[in-house]
């Protein structure tokens, strides 16, 4: 029983509806572009159900997204009292169009996440006429829509109006649409940077031409442009679109006054600059939440970095953590594990790792791996590991358990003879785009770190369950899944580990190692995930294979994130700085107000738009690019989680070349503050044991809620 | 490619929506009362595709419910020109609300179910750039929605308006509401017999309070009527009900000018009687399909039976087989494979036959038997293989074909130690409601019979598709069905069978046939469904338990159907007769203008009306009390395919002690026409290769489309 009442939902139903809705929204130069793999659907009709212990008899009032009964102690009702006493409330809900939801409220009875939930109540009957039922019940999933007036399928995110900061009329010669057609012209309007959101056209009239931009060179290419909207007498409103330029030509008959748009943010980033001439003079958030990270340096251009990474998260941060906000706008596992640790240190929005985590994982039954690559379902486990450092949430874990279990019982279906993950037919093998040739055929390494580190991630929920009694009630038999993550971690050393090249190597094919190719990938998560179990082969990985030259380098951001995560891990914070500077502040040098897909530093003018064999298909906000937050959160201001939720935390600054430093990192229970220059730390954070471990080798015990500042010796 | 375009879906999805559409529409005295079992939903998001090979460049109009796109060759479309040459065409559609359907119609292209489809195209992509789709296509399902501006979402059956045969006003003392209220009075409004549709009050205003009653007695008891409509103030109208009374009261604000009805039936059945008059003057169809069957012989009362059966059959077909109108209007698996096999004799509408099996497998993962039923799935099974005799129809057959494996793998999961089906604490074993004690702990000889035969179902269709080089491209790894079926049907006769007592006893619970109860039960099944493979102890069994009246008779018509078909297929026509004269006879002796869910002859007055410990709980028009239809057309008539589809039949009149009999069953290829006398039999057969076995010996190869009249000894 709440004081609060919120509307309710059978868990994972929300994301599933809304997830649908948002993966829809992608098109291509005007067609809607679903998703390749399976999208899935709420139940239809779900019961929920609370035991009230009433003093007095109850009036409730019951709002509901779809037709729905009400049974007390398993008699439908006509009316809406329930009598004193102990009594079993029941109500069935039933909507085809979007998730069945309820918003029960009365004196002392109101819906919460402690009512049970299910689809299929099983009820039977017995020899002698009396009912039995055998559903599975599970705890409702629910948010924050705490009014009957704000039913779940109404969300949507915020909205604020900004104008163009320029704007230029066109000149035949000046677009380029790949035809002879007569030319038009027309009007050229820049936002100042990259946004997200509906561009609206005032007293529109007739047909209009718009075609988006996230460089001036795409919103002119008409021919090209991945995204457009041609607006027609009777024709929808332009749907959202990322773009800083936008470029409309009117049809003989097409008219309109002024152009400005609906930027569309979630309000945890409260990220939209009030006006435009906030766009114009701030690339950082100009509200940011009260509890959000932070991070300013000595060095001018890395303090930048931050703010376009910062600014980068926060427009892909959107109903569920996206990719990239022009092109793809989908979930994608592999990019929101990232996005996830970045939020640690940014936003700390949780509820949009959760909902992104329960969208990826979709329903039973399993058909392929999520997002249909390998890869990517392993990435979906550790993804759960993460968020209960960071949060301490088990109550999540038992939600996800019986969906993690089924996913697990797919990928151990489909190992091959030596317990390996190794690629069929259907299954989509990533692990980067590369410019170098690298095979994707047989058993790779890379996939096993992967698949092990998922393994051991079950054997940790599942201990974490059993030792609270809260195993999860629809959990299928278990699995031992710590003896089979040892056997596969001994099983991967043994396979791949090259003592000659000191390095991991690549892919068994056909049963034999043919594939002794030396790469980035394997051998920087086996420091990541823990494969290295001694000193001495993890230098030997740092020497020969992430510090030598001669291994091929990494060209996207996607997998520099692991790879200075490891350099860092490895104390080269010289190096990484020095990375940082040259990659992320290349890519500010040629102008970019969001980090992109992909940036190669050799490469020049078109070249850094194109991408997919199209002249503008790279996505230039692009969620990956901002690895900068988590690197600089974890491993410069050096703030982690040693227990759960922070219960245990590690204070363990680097300061590299840098002379000061300063930030903030959001924990459930409040903002870690941090300043440090090489004489003094200032350390304050509001709760839990914190450790301070300076450069020195001091480790100072942290009093929370009181400020701690320590002499050191920095050198 | 197809002339004719019709409405394209994921097969089996429509039936899903529909489905939950039709479950939901339960009341219980106002309250929806939607299924104990889950609920399904189609796939939000699916693709089309076929091949075109054309002429010239080709404009195709598309019609689609839900948002979509045109890809040609794996290439988005602006426009829906397809040009000249081989082009593979994709189109996707998204729809939450209703099953994604797609209507495309071109000078040569056109939507039809050679088309492709499927939920998840599983693209990647591979080193080299280059997409992969590794997804599981099946044919496009579709029915007769065969316009444009006919999407299969606005799918209704047929209506026509019905007026009341008599009315009576209703004084304080004549109705009961349970309460001391100052009485308040009312009109009762007779339809003449059972009807189904809408209610309507013309000039309707104000508080009107609507209670219905299969029988007088039900609509005037206010307190205890299974439905009603309280109508309120811009309140919506009545939802469709069952009932031959209606009695109204109005509130004082409350006031209609007359009372008519919207009946509701479905195309096939051409049920409704065209005016009130024809309402009082005839229970036979008015206006029966040109393709229906028939029966009229010598016995009036025989007529009437099989008339009133034919009434409760065509009420009881819907948008699916339904179990009865007034109350459950769900659609339960075993009531259904009981109207299949009726309706094979009545209206041969095998499109509502496969819209109720897909309904009723629903989708995966399977987390429950049918309806929560474990006879119920094994009659599930069974009636495919039904289905294919009656109509030869394989397509259907590599539809189903994967959910029959998923099904049976969830019921192979389940098996005891010896390989036999237990019930589990979440399963509902029913085999019949019973007036006798009889348990249903342990492994039932019944259940046993019933898995036997869904074994061999399952190996007769893995059989046929492996014939026809047409094994459903998603069916996981096959079981030896065969060899499971005969291991199954061995123990089944060395566990049960009690050479003492000459019949298959109860139940072995804790691993002892500790249940030796004799029923009728396992025993008529060990006959229809070919268990025993000898004639002496058919013999026993028909005398040791069928004619034994110390084994407990049986008292629904559901279980009646298998016992009275079970006597004719020993030969024993005579009983038959005289039981359906006692038993059907009885109920139309006692007013019944449709056939009833239980009837007890034993019973007096109001104890006919109530079941479930509810004084109208019984429902008076179920599917299952028009069994008539099926023995008289099957087994006297003497109508069988002995093979699918009519290819080849047999003709086996009986007619017991009638001087004549004549009548009508229809096949896929028309109607094959009987009259039979004790001296001559005229046969006519429209196609199929036919043999008439008559009761002197003769047998008698039929020409297809010519009469055959043969003189015969009738004795």
């Amino acid at each position: 029983m709440s004081n609060k009442p919120t509307w309710i939902w059978y868990p994972g139903d929300f994301e599933v509806w809304l997830g649908n809705r948002f993966n829809n929204r992608r098109t291509e130069r005007g067609s809607m572009f679903p998703p390749f793999w399976k999208q899935d659907a709420h139940w239809p009709t779900v019961e929920f159900t609370t035991t009230a212990e009433l003093a007095d008899d109850e009036d409730i009032s019951i709002a509901a997204e779809g037709d729905y009964n009400l049974a007390v102690d398993g008699k439908l009702q006509t009316d809406n009292r329930i009598p004193q006493g102990r009594h079993r409330l029941s109500i069935k809900v039933w909507n085809q169009a979007s998730p069945p939801a309820l918003f029960v409220s009365g004196r002392s009875i109101g819906t919460d996440d402690s009512w049970l939930t299910t689809y299929e109540d099983k009820i039977w009957i017995d020899e002698n006429g009396v009912a039995h039922g055998a559903g599975i019940y599970v705890h409702a999933g629910s948010w924050n829509f705490d009014s009957p007036d704000t039913p779940p399928s109404q969300y949507r995110l915020l909205r604020r109006q900004l104008l163009p900061v320029g704007s230029e009329p066109i000149g035949p010669s000046d677009s380029h649409d790949g035809s002879d057609v007569e030319a038009a012209t027309g009007m050229l309007y820049d936002f100042g940077r990259e946004v997200f959101g509906y561009l609206i056209l005032t007293r529109q009239e007739g047909t209009i031409c718009v075609y988006y931009g996230e460089s001036r060179e795409e919103a002119l290419d008409k021919a090209h442009c991945e995204t457009l909207d041609i607006l027609r007498p009777g024709h929808r409103q332009p749907q959202s679109k990322a773009f800083r330029f936008v470029y409309i030509e009117t049809a003989p008959d097409g008219r309109y006054a002024d152009v400005l748009m609906d930027f569309e943010y979630a309000p945890s980033t409260a990220a939209a600059p009030a006006t435009a001439a906030a766009a114009l003079s701030a690339v950082s958030p100009s509200d940011p939440p009260a509890a959000s990270g932070s991070f300013r340096c000595s060095d001018p251009l890395l303090n930048r970095i931050w703010e376009v990474s910062a600014y980068t998260l926060d427009l892909t941060t959107r109903e569920f953590f996206v990719d990239g906000i022009k092109r793809d706008r989908w979930t994608w596992s592999g990019d929101a594990i990232q996005s996830y640790l970045m939020n640690y240190y940014l936003r700390f929005d949780t509820p949009c790792v959760r909902r992104t985590i329960r969208q990826l994982r979709g329903k039973d039954p399993v058909t392929a791996h999520v997002n249909t690559i390998m890869d990517y379902t392993f990435y979906w486990f550790k993804s759960i590991l993460d968020y209960y450092q960071y949060t301490g949430d088990t109550h999540f874990i038992g939600e996800m358990w019986p969906r993690m279990v089924t996913l697990m019982d797919y990928v151990l279906s489909r190992t091959n003879s030596e317990g390996m993950a190794e690629g069929r037919p259907d299954d989509w093998i990533f692990v980067d785009w590369t410019d170098f040739p690298m095979h994707k055929r047989g058993t790779l390494c890379f996939e096993q770190i992967l698949f092990c580190k998922a393994l051991e991630t079950m054997d940790a929920c599942q201990r974490l369950l059993n030792s609270r009694g809260d195993t999860a009630p629809s959990a299928p038999p278990h699995q031992n899944y710590a003896t089979l993550a040892a056997s596969l971690r001994r099983r991967i050393r043994s396979t791949f580990w090259s003592k000659e090249q000191q390095a991991y190597l690549h892919a068994v094919e056909d049963g034999l190692l043919l594939n002794t190719q030396v790469t980035k990938f394997p051998n920087m998560f086996a420091i990541l995930y823990d494969l290295c179990d001694n000193e001495e082969e993890r230098q030997q990985i740092l020497h020969n294979v992430m510090l030598n030259p001669a291994v091929a380098p990494i060209t996207t951001p996607y997998m520099r994130f692991y790879e200075l995560e490891t350099l860092a891990r490895m104390g080269r914070h010289d190096v990484v700085l020095a990375e940082m500077r040259a990659y992320w502040g290349g890519m500010l040098g040629l102008g970019a107000t969001t980090f992109w897909e992909k940036y190669v530093p050799s490469e020049s003018g078109l070249q850094h738009l194109a991408m997919y064999g199209r002249p503008y298909g790279k996505s230039l906000c692009h969620a990956w690019g901002a690895s900068p937050l988590y690197l600089l959160g974890r491993y410069f201001l050096g703030v982690s989680p040693t227990k759960p939720g922070y219960e245990e935390f590690e204070v363990r600054p680097q300061l590299g070349d840098l002379e000061w430093m300063e930030g903030d990192v959001p924990t459930p229970r409040g903002l870690i503050h941090l300043h440090i220059d090489r004489h003094q730390a200032r350390l304050q954070a509001p709760a839990g044991h914190g450790i301070l471990c300076l450069p020195d080798g001091q480790k100072i015990a942290i009093e929370a809620g009181k400020e701690a500042v320590i002499d050191y010796n920095g050198k």
